[in-house]
């Protein structure tokens, strides 16, 4: 039987191995990313390329002008990207306010209309900002949720939320992907990249991937500025 | 000790009495209503207008394209609205796909960054049209959604989706509104109500609201085509 998803492709190393492992499930991918005010474009510009190059069924840009409320550092150009702490205990200023929770809402109603069977995340709770929403126990939330929100659900084909990078590290994502022929050169993970797409290497998100490749003992195929 | 609240206000009947009952509760009250592709302005102009004469602390419009999804003849012109079936079993055409789920995950990116303590929306489950995001255990699995998703529900403060109308009928929701003030003639409920905001009184929503009216032994203040 066919199996049909929606994948969250933000143009990351997370995302895109995620979208590499849906369709090594034989899933049929579509690739939803969002418009939502981020700091820079370079992201959104290699979701595309890589939503081409893999191939997928389609590929869906959504905008949504989260930055409409403020409150994050990820979309608020008046707040500076806080440098990588590490064992920071708090939740960092780069939170943006219910995100995951609004894309796979969003996910959720492009999923509905397809009839897929499943989205997919790249969210991992091993080597992350400690963003709330990315425990596995908010994933079982809404997992509970969609099985109730929907038509789909209630008729009895709840669509499920897959985060198959859950309990990987970034370095085991990392050689995951590399095994599925992921081109990570492709991919943009820095929360404040140039428009050409070259990283600053100092943010969270930079000394996450960065360490990632060290540890994996790989190449970093990153392009810094 | 200050109460803030964000109020879903689609400018209907519901929402207005959510709003005048949030109110008449202490709550300072952020309303919000969604520009989703609708088929039609005249619900928006309500509620801009409702927002207005109810003084609310601010009013936000949010822009979010549904409709690029396709799947429902709310927002899908080239479908028809159907007209209302009385005890119908199925869930009808006019479902939008998880539309409260995206609504709502909003609302509680909105209610983060105002440190808000509740989200009201004005969902029933008795005189309903069949959705399956207005029942309470959907409600009960979002407040636990929200609870995990938040910063604010991991530092202690969650963020409680309110819905004081979940066992009024229509005809008790008219009446618990026009105890508290509110005009009726302003709201706008019907699926295809004209730029001036008349209903047609033929669709679900139509029917419901005619009924309400009936019940309560109130005259109907709807403008009718």
């Amino acid at each position: 039987m066919t199996k049909t998803a929606v994948v969250l492709l933000s143009g990351g190393l997370d995302s895109t191995t995620t979208l590499a492992i849906a369709q090594s499930q034989d899933y049929i991918c579509h690739a939803l990313s969002f418009d939502y005010g981020q700091r820079h474009q370079a992201e959104l510009n290699a979701a595309k390329n890589i939503a081409k190059i893999m191939n997928v069924a389609s590929h869906q840009v959504f905008n949504i002008a989260i930055n409409q409320f403020g409150g994050s550092a990820l979309t608020d150009k008046s707040q500076a990207i806080p440098e990588y702490q590490s064992g920071a205990a708090h939740i960092p200023s780069t939170y943006v306010p219910a995100r995951n929770t609004i894309f796979l809402s969003i996910a959720l109603g492009f999923a509905e209309t397809l009839h897929a069977n499943a989205i997919f995340i790249g969210a991992s709770s091993v080597d992350y900002s400690g963003y709330p929403d990315c425990r596995p126990e908010y994933f079982a939330a809404f997992n509970h949720l969609a099985k109730l929100a929907t038509k789909e659900g209630v008729e009895g084909h709840p669509i499920h939320i897959e985060t198959p990078l859950m309990n990987l590290t970034k370095a085991q994502t990392l050689q995951k992907g590399l095994s599925l022929g992921v081109d990570y050169s492709l991919t943009v993970s820095c929360y404040q990249a140039t428009d050409e797409g070259l990283a600053c290497g100092r943010c969270d998100s930079c000394m996450l991937r960065k360490k990632g490749f060290i540890d994996a003992g790989i190449d970093d195929v990153t392009r810094y500025v």
